[in-house]
């Protein structure tokens, strides 16, 4: 009898652009992983993939990589390939870890998931906030009831480049926000609304600002640009107890709790009567671990391949995702008109 | 013959509440101007005037403050009242200025431009931001051609408190931004959005998103919240040849001009061919005058009294930023369906 | 019989320049306090003060303010002067609240301390940050233990300007500083030394840094500059169980207390056994009272003049201060040599 | 005949601590230099060296090291080894990068300089900050006298931890801010003094502040802290004409360069004509190239080892680092008492 936990998981890559190399240099350090081969149409990044882990076999053909025996696929191309790329590491009963997001239709999402299922293998996507310590963090605190009733939430994720041109700013960065939010709330949005705008590119929304609102009254916007001098990447949640930020460009101090709030008397005669307490008390920055998302998450997967367990951000969360995405995408095509989401 | 250029303004001032002591500072110091009344139907706030000015008579009664001799009426009551407070002064044919929004519907803001003109007064609204000095910056800048074509414009105003009990936190906070955009682009937006909530009054938004729809393609947002941990004044202004933010909170370093952008080729065979080139330059902080927009403002009241000239902040731009929050009021009952403007 | 709390005690203020308006102001409504008299040499800030508080008498001649029935008197001049102003005053039978430092030689300062004991007058120097919520708030945290054993204190106090041309810049910022040190602390400096150069002005050093070394191995640097690019008003207090920076241009977020330090183990038998465990844990930004140290300062003096209390910051704190100053100046005027501070 | 600039430099590395991973890591990716062995008592570290570099040989015996055909040894032990390390590598005739400081003592040093040159071998030392951009603008803004003349410097570089066990925190952290001071002003100290505390562990001082004073007046002083709730890395650089912060921590916008300053009139009769005028001009934020220092020292060294030249942190600028140490280490011994540098 073969001890399972000492065994390592072999694993393959497909896609070398700009985020492969990071779960390359991550799947490579990981134990519990064996990085047998990259595959990419492009042979310089090969090349170079090779000069930094000289064991790691190379291809250009996706077919070689479906042919070995690597028991989980990585796929990082470009979004528009995702399904078909997915669906055969999948027909070869290959686990699937897919960049984020899972692919460009909802449709297509959802073939993927009961292709998954049927063949039994580990569906995944990339939504790395979801194994981030500091979202964790968040989590906790509203599970915990400290944060009171989630009021709003408020999301800003711009910078100055990397533009897409196979996808506008919505369906590249707007994923992220998206699945922190399911992720933190627990809750799937009701309707969605996208306004946005083209300049760079013609035809392809550089500038975006998504809202959402979910059961309860709770409502969230997601602002996500190409085109804005700074970084920022910013999420505040407000509470009917405490307020947070969480600034993740901030090197260390990524989280801070305000203790303010408004405490109105429950009812009032009058409207003159109705007076508003204001509470500005302390501000808690707490100590976040400061492992790597990626790191995290890639351990995961394998973890589930080798397990057989269903991950966090598993292929159903990535159709969730897709469909909010494609909601906003409808309404950006309708002049800002929200749409309702039937799940 | 007197010469009009020494002769100081008799000025009234009606509502003592959060604005008016400002307003009363102000025009109390003000060469050109004599303060002479102060209404308010709260006794104690007249009594606290009198205490710092002994020289100001106080009233409970602004059918005293429309007899008196004062030549310029200064509305700082609630915004429901602004109409009839106004209208009154102008009946009794005294210049006014008015605290923004001028009015609460455009019907009773476009009575106010005409009675004015019939009464030949002057007519103002107190847009503060037209008179700070890091807007006339970025206006000069714009129009100086350095920014390139403007691509879009994001404003973020918030904070915790001061909630309003009669007007939402659009009619509260926006008409800063508008009058700023207005300012700033010299346009008038074609449609306009608008999506909130209300968390804390019912029925009272607290957090809301306007998004505006320019000629040639500028879109510019607001958020504004009355329910933020942190109080941001920031206006992110997006060109093709230069990025600019304004942060209002910033003591000393109030704009940054970004030399960045991406200059994509003029054309391309194939979308293979297709490269965008990012261009990351200096950043310069512009040595910006410190003085105090209210003290400029209350200023070019005195002075367009005194010449009888037209004010920057004209009831005519006070009526177009009402426009333009009843749009985005209408958006926000039709859940956020963009409302054209018909000027 | 006359109920005392409830007179007003009847003040004069001599010297109008940088911080004699602000002292005005804070008297002028000030309850307990009735502000009767100004002194200048220079009449048009006499007049611009009769314009702002046209109640208030003024003078060009400190004799007339001396004659007046005025019951305290505040020295608001040049350092040079105020052992004179303060002596007259006292010798007039007025209590004495005099701008720091209290005089520009250790001998003098005692002199007045022993002519306010001898008239039985209230002396009080203006230590403005003794009345600062912030630093009582860093007082009483050192005074709880939470901080652990005190360790060091590093004070920096920089910005461009205001140049002084009476006294080098240890005299005109370092006040701030020592007197925060003695008033946390509650302990005397046994040595002091200190290091400067004058850039701008010949032999009036504009940069330097002080050093102090306190009982218990407690060290305290002071660095002061009237050339800097930026304002810089920080204080970082560091103790066995915490640590905590202070800064006084923070507009609402002054003080921050960091869960961080380094455990060693108590002893180890070999260098290589020796290990230090670093603690990295929360930081909390606790809500302080906005309220005004001129203010509470002035308020403090008007109590004790007319209780016959004696005030925090007493000649005899003062005498302190100055004596530590002519130490820091001996040593400077001796390549940075080490002096002894003989109590 | 060989083309000598085809050709990779064999290197070893001795030391794989802190700092020794990081000159592994550079060196394993660097073009021209063929990283073939590693040295370290400790054989964990060595292991996990091949786990990362499986091509790369490893030995705990540095003699191994010595005796392999490698050309270029890289120095990365404890400081009190270096003299050692560094003496018999020369005397293997190879060349040799020493991390900072070169030696513990100035006597050392210079033998290390002598024994270099006869050998005709290259002697450089890790002073990092010697190839960083951000450092080279303000070397360069300097010279281009554009800064005016140099008044003083202030440099910061505190955090919580790492101690070291066998050297102080002058010798540990300050070599690099002299080593930046050498570097921009051209010019050596005439004097030194230093100050510190030691809080943690008993006699090794974890608190520290130097002074120097270089010729033409210009002061400089340093501050370090291995006890400092932040991470400050911060250089003001104070002229007649502008003034400049450089301040590492920064991500993105490390200089900034504040047209600020005072113009006192050339001269004045009195000392009550005397003015000073102060300038309040724009901040500038230059775009610096975002390369890795230690990438460009270590292509540097092996450039000098091809070429024969000699690097810019040459054996010489060690030795000087060293000997302001000593100064300083002299000075802390005796109470601050500034020490004369003979050169």
């Amino acid at each position: 009898m073969i001890d399972e936990t000492l065994r390592n998981v072999p694993v393959g890559v497909v896609g070398c652009g700009y985020w492969g190399p990071k779960l390359v240099r991550n799947l490579q350090s990981l134990p519990g992983a064996d990085l047998r081969m990259v595959a990419d149409l492009d042979a310089d990044r090969l090349a170079h993939v090779r000069g930094l882990y000289p064991a790691v076999r190379t291809t250009t053909s996706y077919d070689d990589l479906l042919a070995s025996p690597v028991e989980a696929v990585v796929v990082a191309t470009p979004v528009a390939t995702h399904y078909d790329m997915a669906r055969r590491a999948l027909l070869h009963d290959k686990h699937v870890l897919v960049e984020k997001p899972l692919t460009n239709e909802s449709s297509t999402a959802q073939a993927l998931v009961d292709l998954a299922r049927e063949r039994n293998r580990v569906l995944m996507v990339g939504h790395t906030f979801e194994y981030n310590p500091a979202v964790d963090y968040l989590k906790d605190y509203i599970a915990s009831g400290k944060l009171g009733k989630v009021y709003y939430i408020n999301c800003t994720r711009v910078n100055l480049g990397i533009f897409q041109k196979d996808i506008n700013v919505i369906w590249d960065l707007a994923p992220h926000d998206v699945s922190i939010l399911l992720y933190l709330l627990g809750l799937k949005p009701e309707t969605v609304s996208a306004r946005g705008a083209a300049y760079v590119q013609p035809e392809i929304e550089d500038v975006a600002y998504v809202t959402l609102n979910f059961p309860n009254g709770v409502m969230a916007d997601v602002r996500v640009s190409w085109l804005d001098p700074c970084k920022i990447r910013r999420i505040t949640v407000v509470g009917s107890k405490k307020m947070i930020v969480y600034d993740d460009v901030e090197p260390t101090e990524k989280i801070k709790i305000y203790d303010k709030g408004v405490d109105a008397p429950p009812y009032s005669d009058t409207m003159e009567q109705f007076r508003l307490s204001y509470r500005y008390g302390d501000i808690t920055t707490p100590a976040i671990p400061g492992s790597e998302p990626l790191a995290v998450e890639t351990a995961h997967f394998v973890a589930c391949c080798r397990e057989g367990a269903t991950p966090r951000s598993n292929g159903q969360v990535g159709w969730q995702v897709v469909k909010i995405l494609e909601g906003a995408q409808h309404s950006l095509d309708n002049a800002g008109a929200a749409q309702e989401i039937t799940w």
